[in-house]
């Protein structure tokens, strides 16, 4: 089976040709065009498809997008790519173009499926994934099921609380994992506490401290700098605390980690991997891994085709 | 299928012949009598059997036990019952007696497939269950399947840090659901304030510090005692926690709440609904529904005869 991904972002539109067995092919990529309305991203992304397979040979289309998606019907429902936009028919209009069967997914989804299929955790039937980008995304396979729930909302790994009381979450919470682990949440942390270290090298990287991100923070963190300890530390203890959750929870072989903030790699994952087993009882140790996803920059479209070829081997 | 049940406490052996369709046929009960010895326990059990199906026209036995089991080996590698006792052979002693299979389960898998085949979780595909007993015991049904992950030894879910330096657990971490919201920790914490509130209901109830039970704790809440209000307040506080990461998690239809702490009944339920909704997400409100067992003294029979049927089904 051969499918187009399509990893569909708020500037940049990468596409690709991802074969069932052999994974990549080859790819592209458009500018998104945001501004210029819906039609015109459909067109874009159908330019990157007919360059990708002129003869339009593939079986299907898969397309992974930020937001709250209804897979059934193909619908980006709402997307902080798109903001100005709701329930944007994408499947729907771009199937009257390519006649192709088109599937929608967000994100996290996709990257978890994409992990399963072509990642780390090829073949695995007990793992979870989980993204750290802007927010905090999340998936898990057990025993074989890509698991969703009742009404398929489920696998909202970044929402559980792990500090009662803590930052305010873009959900409404306070102290989700994503209030304390997502990448916004980390430069947010050290912005904060910018001000009252105006020596520190996260200033120094990042110029202005409106300007700060938390790779600034990450490689501050490798040069021994106090300010960028104290947020990556808090960190790190945030995520242990989840991670020692999802062991006990699922008992996984493997947590699978990617997104921005994973690019750090051993300066987030040895430290990490350390903490966990504070928070992780005795029979669990030795049980699972902790690793960094090696799909980087094709996560998106590998992941976008995967959430297609999962569609098409469900429907059978 | 018919199966007796077998519910092995320390001090007494609960029984029953469970018909697959109708429930609890006739049930009987033999004191354990640890003290004379494991040949005893199996002897005791097996007449409990012969009374209750004297043709021995059964299918299995299934037996639900506390503690760490070997489920595969039919083997108590150790349980707090009989705390002298170490991979005791449970299975293949009480095989050689009946020629009956043999089925040994842990108490928390068992309360969870009981509550699947025969309570308010009967034959749902994704739900969550929880036994407030002595410790908090838990299983998970998703997408259909009974979840254990890949060792066998997830489900933990009364192992998450839910209070971030919190008690001490039994399991060795500090704050774990299990250190606030079972019915040991719920006394503790009572003991712990009433040396501080000696006019408090909770202590007029229980005659002394040291006889303070979870019970007396609820009873003086309805009553609105200062001491027992603190008490119920911070563990209906941290339960809420736990319930609103096992709901973005699993997406579960139902959470089903047993053990002994679970018989204080509305006065435990009725706010920890209203509290839940804090830590969810909108997109989650009216998803699930959270719900007292209604199996009560039965639960271990059922359970236990639940805990065979399931492996007699999955091994065919």
């Amino acid at each position: 089976m051969k499918i187009i991904g399509v990893d569909l972002g708020g500037t940049e539109i990468k596409a690709g040709l991802v074969d069932e067995k052999e994974g990549l092919l080859k790819k592209t990529n458009r500018p998104t065009e945001v501004y210029k309305g819906p039609d015109r991203i459909v067109e874009n992304i159908n330019e990157a498809i007919k360059e990708l397979d002129p003869e339009m040979k593939i079986d299907a289309i898969g397309i992974g997008s930020p937001g709250s998606i209804d897979r059934k019907k193909g619908i980006v429902r709402f997307s902080p790519n798109f903001p100005e936009w709701h329930d944007f028919k994408l499947a729907k209009k771009l199937n009257k173009i390519t006649n192709k069967d088109v599937f929608v997914e967000n994100d996290a989804n996709s990257f978890t499926l994409g992990e399963w299929y072509f990642g780390k955790a090829k073949g695995m039937k007990n793992f979870v994934a989980i993204t750290l980008g802007t927010g905090v995304g999340s998936g898990v396979v057990t025993h074989g099921v890509f698991m969703t729930g009742n009404d398929g909302i489920g696998a909202e790994l970044g929402h559980i609380v792990v500090t009662p009381n803590g930052p305010l979450c873009g959900c409404g919470n306070r102290g989700c994992l994503e209030s304390i682990a997502s990448a916004k949440s980390v430069a947010r942390h050290a912005k904060e506490l910018a001000i009252r270290y105006p020596d520190s090298k996260v200033l120094q990287m990042a110029k202005s401290v409106e300007d700060i991100e938390s790779k600034h923070v990450f490689l501050a963190f490798e040069e021994n700098d106090y300010l960028a300890k104290t947020v990556v530390q808090d960190t790190i203890d945030a995520m242990a605390r989840a991670f020692g959750a999802y062991i006990h929870i699922f008992n996984p072989a493997m947590i699978v980690v990617g997104g921005g903030m994973s690019k750090a790699g051993e300066t987030l994952f040895e430290p990490l991997r350390e903490r966990v087993k504070k928070y992780i009882m005795k029979s669990f140790i030795d049980t699972y891994k902790i690793e960094q996803s090696n799909l980087v920059e094709n996560a998106g479209i590998l992941g976008a085709a995967s959430a297609a070829i999962f569609q098409i081997r469900e429907e059978k």
